[in-house]
């Protein structure tokens, strides 16, 4: 059985955490009512037509850039790494797997970063030098562990999360993750009747059952996101968010429930833009074994692993549904662009 | 529009709630194993076959009687009255109406009761005399309106809730209650495109959103039982009912999710004698106005009224299973007959 | 043993609900930031200084009308009778009583009302014609029992829930209620110690726990309000709400928890005004019985009355503070006067 | 400001978290009622005299280990590093600060460890070779990352969380277990009148908020247990497990609450051995910045550190309290010994 964080790999504990994420939209104007009306995300600057927002403990200038273009989809995912040597190595290990882009000058609150693709080609980039948040007088919390105080506006989220992409081929996406940039990968789906094809995989670098996950693309699609989770930690604040989301005429695909995988309590919906936004109601399994065995789920006993609960994820959405979308697929959304916001 | 409390009925103010049920089982060992191990009801008695049992806040000697039978299905509700005059009164409108089938020497811990049936011949019975609960020593909680110690056995609710009954029609059905026992009708599903046929009605005789609610049997059978619901009030208790459901093989059909219909947070499961249990994860909407209006959904916009958040309720059973089955009904349950029990 | 809704009272079913408070406050500004920012009610008028508020699930114009006085403290609650001619009835027998005030002209949203005070003097009112709250399109819910949208601002509660009142004499206030207006008793404190005098009673005219408690004013002062409380529902939302009033400065006197007396899910809080807030987190135990009789808890045996969990009520502010405050008490709150409003 | 994780340590990412623990207790047979059926955890051995536990959850053999001694206390905590190498390293370490005690052969469960003290005695020891839990077919779970079922027992917590440990010098224990063992200081509490004196710390070897609390012992004790904690991730489950330890006689101490200090959600009870037992409703803050700044609280801004809504933690134990007892202190819990066992 394969051991999923291997005790000798020089991988191992270079990456920190995902720090932040950018995400393209071709309706700026509702995804920011999204994310900061409903969502009560904060705007911390805009430069060249990007808006920057963070959650209210989310550690660093901001956690989530929107960026207006013709199609939705993943702009960028940048990955913190636990030193700045570590970040030297990964790079160099990241050139010679042939994926890197080169270094770059950073951001609005991000220093130099080093980009690179994944082998499905999602644009990411690794970065120790980011710019700690500092709440202005007005904002700081009395709970010091806070970075600013709980917004009054909407249900707002605490931090960013995890993402999960698309990927034309889940083993070779999932391998490069491992060995490159020592992820462990906590569970997978495995297409038994299919020989053995790895149709998921969920991977972190620290506790959390996952911080990425990567699903087959059934549309044979390349470098496609599937969703960006916030985190909540409170099941019923997925409850609470559903019942905002349907008031103010925002999509919801599936949830609240809790998948099998993960444990973690869902809510996906679909902000303005059009991308997949998942809402995360507990912290899910927390993985602490430093040599845990990857566990496998067999794609014919995988209802437990969709949903614990009653919840399905409907097929016609959730497993062909990605951003930027293909041919045809922006309908699937049609029933729901008159949205009521208010 | 339709007031749903006359000011005027004599019916009204004439009964109290819904004070006991009885289900039939053809597999009473399993009943019992769901109803006692995880749900965590107490037993009071024994008779005859029949098991009564209580939830830890039922104010009565038993709350829910299980009795087998070769079929699944409801083998009684009784509604106790306000006061002694009242049940006279009831009973000679029932006499009147043609429902009436006279005084029976009731039960254990049941007093005389004044057996009818509802238009679609459900059996119902009503009463005044009732044996409180009185918890032995051992039982009784320093908590002074529990009735018994909240067990540490299972995830037990705290009492019964409604019933929900299948209807050949609907509006003959609503208009007896709502007429002859003074029931009012909160809400209401009317079919625009069938010519405003109604589908379903949410009725209650006190401040719940329902206690009573009747669905359109689109079998075309008579009298048959869609659910009983046992009530926790806590929505996180709902989400622990789905996950030992799952863990122990009873059958999950929906939920948990809130309907949009009466704001119930629902989850609804089959326990192993057949018949569909809903667990009641809050109160519901409250409705206090006296002159409260019936308020009406079109068939059209149901989709909230089912489900505020993403779960829907599966066309294959939720409209057309009931208890006691149809022919070849019980092969909708064929997958998890083999349950886990522990 | 007393039985607390005699079934042979006339003035049984005659009340419904309490419909609308007012609210006196030294700091009308703060006292809506209050109400309207952090627990999100929306106003629906204003008339000579005064300003009328609701929450989304209120059925009627207003529940809460805030004005401005030197002192803070209780302008009004009226109560809502079961019929036009309940209304009637009530008047005479209250003028019988010899605490009738006379009929009044009513306010925004509300028609002709009888005016009469407490035993102890606390101003209040019956009211059968009262405008039912219609949404502007904007405001119309999905959720069609739901009178308006759920707010985006604040953590808003759902309704209000129910008052609790100081008094000289709790007996005296108590028996009134019953006799006069049929509220039903559900629990009381009786001081064992003290010869048997009642220091606390809950009541209420439907199946709800309590619409309104009375416990006995330490300081011996007549007509002061203890705290108007507004319901939730949802536990998780007092522990929402207490981390919202700490993070914006409001003061919290205790809670979260649970009573043992109605099992009710309290936070209690101070308003800027100077009144004291209750936030309701759940239904507390309902109460269906037509005969229940009173729950009597001894003083000796009160600290699972007082917080199932190890939430203490502070004897220096709970059983002395209310308002009006007597000489002295406005020190009280003195440290929370510089609350972070944002 | 002190930089918690220091990128350039040798003790960095040698420890990946708290295995196991041992708890003395003079009532083998009260203590064992509480973990197994109120916490509903699963017996998995026993050996000379001692009882071996585990929550459904914990990954190993056993995560709690019960041993009758006529004073309660902490007999054991077990760390388990992130590699076989890591082991040896950290052995080598505490050896040379002095505070190694030799290799043991294991334990059930448990191979070769190596045992040290703390620099206040509270005895602990390293692993890496433990016994991964493997459930018997009627154990195990559908939910794959679950190593045995949800128990139907009581109010099952999933896992072992962490420690909390009363020390006659906070900075000292503090340092040993940066410098020697890798952990970060999250949060730590400064009594400023007091010169600067440290008086509580809160570590962790992971991104949990703390897995090793360390907190001045006001009565000069050494080695003493503040509190053990279990897990349970969800805050309703800390009201439900307050309502129980209510019904059936276990003393609270505190809560439930949320400290402003790891943002934890906390209940405390003492077990019927007379150790206290933190019940721990969320996950509370998680660190995930790898150059995390150690936060400050000062003793005069210590309120909300203490708790974020109105629960307060008794002075008269919370801070004196410890096992084993001091002079006198067995009786602080003398009211609770007549609990309610069913």
């Amino acid at each position: 059985m394969t051991t999923t964080a291997p005790t000798d790999s020089a991988a191992r504990f270079e990456l920190a955490h995902m720090a932040h994420a950018e995400l393209y939209t071709p309706d700026l104007e509702g995804s920011l009512w999204f994310f900061t009306q409903l969502l009560g995300m904060r705007e911390t600057g805009r430069q060249q037509g990007s808006v920057y927002l963070r959650c209210y403990e989310d550690p660093y200038h901001h956690s989530l850039k929107l960026t207006e273009r013709d199609q939705p989809g993943l702009g960028n995912i940048g990955w913190r790494t636990t030193s700045a040597d570590a970040l030297e190595r990964r790079a160099a290990a990241l050139d010679a797997a042939g994926l890197g882009l080169g270094w770059t000058q950073g951001d609005l609150g991000v220093g130099r970063t080093f980009a690179f693709q994944s082998p499905d080609g999602h644009p990411m980039e690794l970065v120790w030098d980011v710019e700690k948040y500092r709440a202005p007088v007005e904002l700081q919390s009395r709970i010091l562990t806070r970075r600013s105080k709980r917004p009054l506006q909407g249900l707002p989220p605490r931090r960013l999360d995890h993402v999960n992409l698309m990927a034309s081929d889940v083993t070779v996406q999932k391998e490069l993750f491992e060995q490159t940039l020592g992820f462990g990968t906590r569970e997978r789906v495995v297409d038994g009747a299919g020989g053995g094809t790895e149709i998921g995989a969920w991977m972190s670098v620290n506790v959390l059952g996952h911080e990425m996950a990567i699903m087959r693309d059934q549309t044979g699609s390349k470098g496609r996101l599937h969703h960006l989770a916030f985190w909540y930690g409170v099941p019923q604040h997925n409850s609470d968010a559903a019942e905002l989301c349907r008031e103010y005429g925002i999509q919801i695909e599936a949830g609240p429930d809790v998948h099998g995988i993960t444990q973690g309590a869902f809510l996906y919906v679909f902000e303005p833009g059009g991308n997949r936004i998942e809402l995360f109601g507990n912290s899910g399994i927390l993985q602490f074994e430093p040599d845990h065995e990857t566990v496998t789920w067999d794609l014919s006993d995988f209802d437990t692993g969709l949903a614990i609960g009653g919840g399905t994820l409907p097929a016609e959405t959730y497993f062909v549904y990605g951003t930027p979308g293909t041919d045809g697929q922006d309908k699937l959304l049609d029933g729901w662009k008159d949205r009521d916001l208010v």
